[in-house]
């Protein structure tokens, strides 16, 4: 077990109509607000004209930058960062998914440095040494990116997809509101799902996690999932489900469950390369990945995380075989994604070629061998790919 | 489900020597600093000489106020209070177990106003306006107060034990090393763990406690403490018990558990009055109170929160009837309480006498019947002392 900090100060305003504490919150920071969001799903749910409506009336002066993508590109930090500094933006206000949240953390940073490029923070040349605050309105439950320090942009020049933190780019408050995804679609749904499954697997399945309290813990958000995710796919306005899966993608991923381990995730950089590369949805090319890594990776060393997560989260009967309850277990695994979610299970389903998997597998190891569960270079990579095709 | 806000702010350094953090930290507030102590086991661990050499080392004018009870008295918030009130105190650093951080804490609030007395905050005739910043390095795993909002004072003269809270009370950084807690008696440990699982089973038995989420995780803190506790006593330098039971008081009790929860405690009243007049230790209390109160409870109603304990945590087999599920259930309460952690069972054996039972109950529900899980008034709860005499 490992020393670490728990620093998470994001103020959480969780449930319906909280935001008539949004200008409260604002205020704190200052009157020039800028607003980001993506494509316009928020107007279709009506949450830009209140949040709009309410901060004009409280005479904050609004700017905007729309159409954030969903894999959101680099390009999109630096036009939010001169927004800011040409209008003196005292704090970023993003409504949306990951994507929106996700750049807004590194146009937040760039508003306040002289960082030309702001790949540089991807690439390792640059650090972020301050940031603007930031508040989050989600409209979705995957990345958990409105609790963490964490975002994932795309280079659309490099056609690379990186993830950058930054202590900095914490969101300062956030309001999630279950409501607020009614309106996601169940094959959005399903993918956000996915995602947040797939952290917390890939903080389990992780030799330095022996943090007893954690690993159960890890449980209970698991079993949250499982059992929230499908009944949101069927019943998109059952509350309880949404507010379950909202405060479970939370907690999946801002630091908590992470405590002192060193983590290097695994399916997650592959899975970066898919979705850079064919602009498919994360959560899906998780779920396609993950079960086939699981396969790849057990083997006698790593047999009692899978006896541990079968009989732990899956209920499998104890009494069997270990070697039984693992291959269960991934079995009940492939059922949560492919039967239970709905979710395709392979690559060619969704159009990516097998010609492209040593180039996927090259950039998702950087030529090199990750330091993973099972250490990942890029033939094993290409094994995992092949497993999945 | 209720609406809430999380908003808990403690920055925490966990693990060993992480008090090389301690004054950066208390820097942050100012050069003044007040240290409260109990009664000198901090001497005998070697952690008060650590404390006040770093501090001297980096220039900090300390003072202190030692000798702080194990259920702390309000005269001792008053000491605290005029030491900093006279000496410009601009950080409060309390170094102990429960006790001294509760009282820290009105200190810290008492420090800044006129309220000429404290009991005020508890009595209800007084508010928390401000109160200075709080560093605690808690030596036990118990109250959770190193992360909390609530401290739990006695007033001597009304021989009465009540509990206060403010979110302006809640420790701003916290050192949890589970070394510190090394030296704490096998009773003291068994007392503490019976705290921390007492605070978790009465967010546990509650009809408002409806986020499954929520209840999924306490499920896991209750499986840590009942696999940890027993490891630390036989064991009481084991780390891994150790941090567990640390992480675990500070988790059970800071707020995330109850999210938007009404909570009205039903065994921690009672026992507040036993220790507020025999001054026994409250984790000892509770623990021969609880399961006599989970028996008073048990009925058709509440039934399935028996059976979702029963099968949750004590891993008791689905299958059986309902409420043959429900009475193994409390065994198994009984058997952590009194087996593993060798907790006394009954009152008579602490030396609570029978006669006392109407007046303990009295003062417990106030006269009035406490909107607990089931009500419970004076009858009750006399009820309960006498299942537990």
């Amino acid at each position: 077990m490992k020393n670490f900090i728990y620093d998470i100060n994001t103020k959480v305003y969780f449930g319906q109509n909280q935001l008539d504490f949004l200008c409260s919150e604002l205020k704190r920071f200052g009157k020039n607000v800028l607003l980001t969001y993506g494509k316009g799903s928020i107007k279709k749910i009506g949450l830009y004209d209140k949040v709009i409506n309410l901060l004009k009336e409280d005479g904050f002066n609004v700017f905007e930058l729309a159409d954030i993508d969903p894999n959101p590109r680099i390009t999109s930090v630096s036009k939010g960062a001169k927004i800011c500094k040409e209008n003196n933006i005292n704090v970023v206000l993003a409504v949306g998914g990951g994507s929106v949240i996700d750049c807004s953390k590194f146009i937040c940073a760039n508003a306040l440095d002289d960082v030309s490029d702001p790949w540089d923070y991807f690439s390792g040349k640059a650090q972020v040494t301050a940031a603007l605050p930031l508040v989050t309105i989600p409209t979705m439950a995957a990345t958990g990116s409105e609790m963490n320090i964490t975002g994932v942009l795309t280079n659309e020049e490099l056609i690379i997809k990186k993830s950058a933190s930054s202590p900095l780019c914490r969101p300062a408050v956030s309001f999630l509101d279950p409501t607020n995804t009614y309106s996601v679609s169940k094959f959005q749904t399903a993918s956000g799902t996915a995602d947040i499954f797939s952290h917390i697997l890939e903080l389990y399945f992780n030799f330095n996690a022996d943090f007893y309290m954690l690993r159960r813990i890890k449980d209970a958000l698991m079993k949250t999932v499982i059992k929230y995710g499908p009944i949101a796919l069927n019943n998109p306005r059952d509350y309880e489900a949404r507010a379950n899966l909202m405060w479970a993608s939370s907690w999946a991923i801002n630091g908590f469950l992470k405590a002192g381990d060193a983590i290097v995730w695994s399916c997650h950089p592959i899975e970066h390369e898919l979705s850079a590369l064919y602009d498919i949805a994360h959560g899906l090319g998780l779920a396609i990945i993950t079960p086939k890594w699981m396969k790849y990776c057990l083997n006698e060393k790593t047999l009692p995380y899978f006896v541990e997560l079968g009989t732990g989260v899956f209920d499998i009967d104890k009494n069997l075989e270990p070697m039984d309850i693992a291959n269960k277990c991934i079995k009940k695994v492939e059922d949560f994604f492919y039967v239970d979610l709905g979710l395709d299970d392979t690559l060619s389903k969704v159009g990516i070629k097998e010609e492209d998997f040593p180039l996927l597998a090259k950039k998702a190891c950087k030529g090199e061998t990750l330091n993973t569960f099972l250490p990942l270079d890029q033939k094993a990579i290409e094994e995992i790919l092949m497993m999945s095709k």
